[in-house]
C-alpha cells in the first residue's frame, strides 16, 4: 500500500531512491499567492546536506533543488509544487559485494523481506537522502508558519552520552545551534560531545544521542481527538523519520516517575491570558494544544553503519558470515536529523493549523 | 476537522461522551465471515473496566455491549459492526461546581480552548471512558490476528517509580499479568508497585508508570514506508491514548546511549530462517516487521485526578482560584491502559497485515 | 476494505443493516456550537420514510432517531454526532423463502459473491433503508449550510417516462414539491407522473425516472482539482445511493450534441460581479464552484423488487429457477430519492466550504 | 486542501502546469518486482499526444516520459515511481493579450475565483495537458491489470451528432480504434462523424461527443459499499477528467425510461457460472463488480477553445468585453479523451482489486 504521502489538507508525498536518478517531493495544499523561490528551499537542504563537518559523511550531496511546478512569478499558485534534487556523485560500487549481505541494523533486511526485490545501491529508499524531500516540503511549511507567528527550533540535546543537562531559552538557540557541528546550543557542552562522537568514531563505531523539537506561537485548538490530536500526529511524523526509536513529549518518560501533583501544570493568569504556569505537558493536553510551546524529543539510534567486523547472512548463499563496511559515515546522525525533525513538526503543525481555521487557505489571495 | 476514525482498511470510528448517552464505536472493513460475538468483547471491555480492585475508581461502569450491526448468525457479514454501551450510574453532580474551573493536567482547558462549548461533565469526550470504543474494536482485531497467529500481550513494567528491571518471557506474562490488580507479570514486583500506589493515594496524589505492549508471530513485511511505517503508525496509536506521554520502540531511549556496535542486532541463521539474534530493535527495521516480536513502550503520566488542592482559573470571572477535587480516582491508570495499548496495537497491526496481503479479506468465505 | 465513511474533514460513517437491530450514522467534525436536536434530524428522516402516499411502500418505519452523543444542552460540542434508528416493524419471513435465490436487479448476487455470508433479510446493508443514516448525517450538513446561506433543493424530474420540459425556478420547487406524492415541482405534470407509475405498478412492474438537486447560494471557489473537483466529488456522492446509475451536471449529455459557442456560457457583469450569463455548466468549471448555482441530476433505475416473475439461479442448488416476489413495493423510487440526493449533495458541499475556509470551524464559538 | 492525489491503495499524485517546467505524477503503492519500462508508458502518452491528426491541435508535445525513481534493473521496487515529462515548444505570448480576460467554457475564471494568483499560460494546472500525468499512470495501472487478465477498452461512441448505434463487440473496438482519428470502433460511422467535426471546425466552432469505457476479465467482488461502492468510484474518476460533464454506468440514462421487467438482468448459469444473461446494470449491482464486463460512459462538451468572438469580462477593468482566441484547436477532444479514460478506469480498477485481495502485493516476488 503506498505510504508515501503524509498530511490531510497539506499533503506531501516523497520520492525517490539514494543511488537513483533523483529524489523529490510533491507539496500539495499550500495556499495560493505565498511567496516562494528556491532559494527559501535550498537554505533548508544546506542545513540537511552532508559534508558540512568532520562529523558528517563527506559524501558530496549537491543538492540543488529544482522547482517544477506550483509558483509561478514568485508566488505559490495553489496547485501541487513538484521538486526535484538530481542525484549527483553517486559511487554504488561499494553495494555491489555486499548487495546479498543485509547490513545488521539497517532496513536492508527488512526491505528484501517485505519487496523480495530492492535497490541495494546506498541503502535505496530507506537511505538518509530520502529525508531531502521531507526537507524541501518542510521549508514550505516553515515559511508558512512563519507568516502567521510560529517559529520552529531544533537543536541535539544529547550525543554520545554527553547530555544538556540545563533548560536552554530559544534565544540560545537561535544564536548557538548553527555555530557547532553538533547543532547543540549549549557550546561547552557542545564541544564535549563531539569529542565522545569522534572517539567512538576513532574506534569504528557510531553514537546515538536525542534531539529535541519546539515550536513557538502555536495558537491553541490544534489536534482532532481521539485519534488526530496533534501529539499523536507528531509522534507519528518523528517516529517515520529513520533511526529515531522512541518521541517523547514535554517530560516524556519523566512523567513515570512523577506524582500528579507535580506533573499537572497550573493553570494560571498571565497578563490577561490564561495559560500554565510551567509546561510539563509539552503545550498539548489531550491531544490539543494549549498555546504553550510545542515540545518534543526524540531518542536516535547509533548510525547503524559502522566500520567494526558485524554478523550477517549471505542471502545468496543462506549461509552466515560477516561483512565490514569500508568509506567514512556519519559516527552520529543527530545533527542531521535536526533540520529533519524541524521539517516533520512543521509540516504536522501547518496541516493542523489549515485544518484548524488557523491558517486561511484565502490568506494570501 | 473529524478525528474520530483510525486505521486505512480496518477503519475504527469511536464516539461518545463519559456523561453523554452511551459510548461506542464503529467497526468497517472486518472481512466477512468470521465467528464473532458479543462474549467476544465483553471479555476485553471487563479488564478495561474500573471497579475491579482497591486500585482503580469505584464507579460501577456495568459496560454491557450490545452489537448492534455487522454480524448476522453469529458471523460478520464485512459490513460495519456497530457496538453501544450505554452510560449508567453516572454522577455529573460533583462537575457542576467546577465547570468553570479546568482541572490541571486534564483536557478541560485545551477543549476548552478549541471548541468554546463542552461536556464539562466528567471529562467529557477527553475522559478515560473514551476507550470503550477502542477496546471494543480492539477486541475484534485481537480475534482476527489470533486467527493469522498473532498473539498481543500486554503489561506494566514500571508504576511509582517501582520497575520490572528483568526480561520477562511471553509465558509469564501470559500467566500472572491478570493475577495482580498492576498488571504486572513479575508478582514480586508487582506487590511492591501496588504498595508504592497506595502510600501516595493515601497522600491525595496519584502516580505514573510504563506499560509494555508486544506482539508475537507477526509476519514479516508489514509497514508503508516512508511515512506509513510500521513504528509511526505503532507511535500515532499509542500516543493517541490520553494520559500516554512518549512511546518507545524496542530498546527505545536506551539506544542514545548506545554504541552502534551495541544497537545493531546481527543477523544469523536459526533453523534455516533468517532472524535478528537480538531484538533491540523491536521488531521494526526501516519502519518494516523483520518477523521478530514487536516491542513497544509507552510513559504513563500521573492520573491528572488529585484530591489535593490545585490551582486553576476560573473561566467565567476570569480570576485565578484553587480547586480540590473529591471522590476516589484511579491513584495509577497502567492497568486500566494495558488493555487500551493492546487494544491500539492489535488494530495497528490488523490494518497492516490487511494491507500487506497477510490477511486475505477472503479467508473466511 | 471500508468504504462506509464518507467525506474529508466532515466525516460521516453509516452502519446498520435493513432487519438487523437498528441502523445509524456518525457524523464527525461539525464545528462546535451550532445550534441541533432531534427534531431537526427527525424533520428530514420524516420525508424519506416509507408509507408516506399510495406510491410508497406501505412498511411502517417509525424511524425515530435517537442523538446519542455530540450534543450537550442543544448544541454541538465538536466531537462525533452519533445517531441511531431502531429497526422496528421487520418482518423478514418472506425473505427465507428466497435466501438462496438472489433477486435480479438486487444488489443480493452481487453482495454474495464478494462476501460469501451475507444478510439476505430485506437486502441487508444494500436496503433502502442504509439511506437513514445518510438523511440524518445531511440534516446536519443542512442546518451548517443554511447558516451559511446555502440552500439545497430536490425534485423529481422524470418519472415513468413522464418528463418535466420546462425550466422550473427556486420558488416553484420550495412551494410544490412536498405538495404532491412524485415530488414534482411542476403540478400538472406531477399528476401525469402519477398515473404513469401507478400504471406499471398495476401491471407488476416498477418504474424509473430522474431526480434534480440543486444549490443556492454556494460561493465560488469550492473543489480541488485535479482529482477533487467539486464536480467529481459529487458524482461519487451521487452515484453512490443505490438505484443511481448516471449523474450529470448541469446540462449533461445534451453537451454532447452543443457547439461550443452555444455550450460556453458567456461571462457578464451583473451588479458589478462577474457572473455568467447563463449557466449550463451547472454552477463548476474545472471542477471549481462559479458562484452559479450547482445543477446536478442522476438517472434512477425502476425499482428492481417487481411482482412480475423473474428468472434466477438457486444458489445452494445450482439451478436456473424463477421467483415471484410477494408485497408491496415503492413502484418508483424517485420521490424517496430526492431526500437522499439532498443529503449527498449537502454533504459534499458542507466538506467543501469547510475545506476552503468557506465555513470557519470557530464560527458558533 | 490539496486534491492532487487519488486512490487509496494504489495512490496517484500529479502535479504540473500546462507552460511551466514540466508535468509529472508520482505512483505509489504498485506491487514490487513488476516488470515496467519507459517503453510501457510511452505507448500510451503518444496515444494521448496532440497533433497526431487533422483532429487535434498541432503542438507539438514531444513527451518524452522519464521514470526517475521506483523502478531498477527494468523491474518495480515497490516505493514510489516518479515520473516526469518535459514541456517544450510551448508559446504563452497568445494567453499574454488575454490574461486578464477569462476564457467562456474554461476554467480560467474559476481559478481566479478560487486562488486570485494564477497561472494563466495555456491554461495552467487546468489544461489538457495535465492528463500526461493520468495516463501515465494509467499505463502502470493496465500493465498490472494485464498481468491479472483485466483489458480495458476505450472508444468514441458519438462527436458532433453522429452516433454509433450499434453494439461493439470487443474484437472490432480492438481492431478499428486506432485506424481512425476519431477513435471511432465502427469505420463507417468514425467517417462521418470526422466530416461533421471538421464541418463544426471550418465554422469556428467546437463539437462534443461520449466517450465508452470498458473493461473486460474483472473478478467480482470489487467495491466498496456504501460509499466506496465501485460505481461511485469510477464516477468520481471519470468525473474528475477536464470537459466531462455526465457519467452514465450500464444503460445509465436509457434506465430512467424503462420498466423494472425490462432492466433487471435475468441471472442465469451459464457453463456451471452464475451471470446475467444480458449487462444493463454494466457489472456492477449495488456497488460491486458482478463479473460481466463494466461498461461507463462520458458525455464530453465541445472544446471551450473556439475562434468564434466571445463575450467576457475584463477583471483588470471589470468591463464587460470580446474576446476571439487564435490559433489551432481540437475541434473535438472524444478522440484524445479515450485513453485518459481508460487510465482513469484503470487506476480505479487496479486500486479496488488491491483492496479486494484480487491482486496480492506479493504477487510478482
Amino acid at each position: 500500500m503506498g505510504g508515501n504521502t503524509f498530511g490531510k489538507i497539506l499533503r506531501v508525498t516523497t520520492w525517490g531512491e539514494s543511488h537513483g536518478n533523483s529524489i523529490g517531493v510533491v507539496v500539495d495544499g499550500v495556499p495560493a499567492g505565498m511567496p516562494l523561490s528556491e532559494a527559501d528551499i535550498q537554505r533548508e537542504l544546506d542545513r540537511r546536506r552532508p559534508g558540512q563537518s568532520i562529523l558528517t559523511t563527506p559524501r558530496k550531496e549537491r543538492d540543488r533543488v529544482e522547482i517544477l511546478s506550483g509558483v509561478f512569478q514568485g508566488k505559490t499558485l495553489g496547485t501541487p509544487i513538484s521538486m526535484l534534487v538530481r542525484n549527483v556523485d553517486v559511487d554504488s560500487a561499494p553495494y555491489e559485494a555486499i548487495k546479498t549481505k543485509p547490513r545488521p541494523g539497517h532496513a536492508d533486511f527488512a526491505y528484501w523481506l517485505k519487496f523480495g526485490h530492492v535497490d541495494y545501491r546506498g541503502g535505496g529508499r530507506a537511505a538518509a537522502r530520502e529525508t531531502v524531500g521531507r526537507v524541501a516540503a518542510g521549508a514550505i511549511a516553515k515559511k508558512l508558519l512563519a507568516a502567521h507567528g510560529v517559529e520552529i527550533l531544533g537543536h541535539t540535546v544529547e550525543a554520545a552520552g554527553i547530555a544538556v543537562e540545563r533548560e536552554l531559552s530559544p534565544a540560545e538557540i537561535r544564536k548557538n545551534v548553527e555555530r557547532n557541528p553538533m547543532r547543540c546550543a549549549d557550546l561547552k557542552v557542545a564541544g564535549r560531545m563531539k569529542d565522545a562522537v569522534l572517539e567512538a568514531a576513532a574506534d569504528g563505531d557510531s553514537t546515538g544521542g536525542v534531539v529535541e523539537v519546539r515550536a513557538l506561537g502555536v495558537p491553541a485548538g490544534l489536534g482532532d481527538p481521539v485519534f488526530d490530536k496533534l501529539d499523536a500526529e507528531v509522534a507519528h511524523a518523528l517516529m517515520s523519520i529513520g533511526s529515531v526509536k522512541a518521541v517523547l513529549i514535554g517530560a516524556g518518560c519523566k512523567f513515570a516517575r512523577m506524582r500528579g501533583s507535580e506533573a499537572n501544570d497550573p493553570i494560571v493568569l498571565r497578563g490577561g491570558k490564561v495559560v500554565t504556569e510551567t509546561n510539563k505537558a509539552g503545550g498539548i493536553l489531550g491531544g490539543i494544544s494549549t498555546g504553550m510551546p510545542i515540545v518534543a524529543r526524540i531518542a536516535v539510534k547509533p548510525t547503524p553503519s559502522i566500520t567494526k567486523p558485524q554478523r550477517t547472512v549471505d542471502l545468496a548463499r543462506m549461509k552466515e558470515t560477516e561483512i565490514q563496511l569500508k568509506g567514512r559515515f556519519d559516527p552520529n546522525i543527530c545533527p542531521r536529523i535536526v533540520p529533519v525533525a524541524e521539517a516533520m513538526l512543521a509540516l504536522v503543525l501547518a496541516d493542523h493549523m489549515l485544518r484548524a481555521g488557523k491558517i486561511d487557505p484565502n490568506r494570501f489571495k
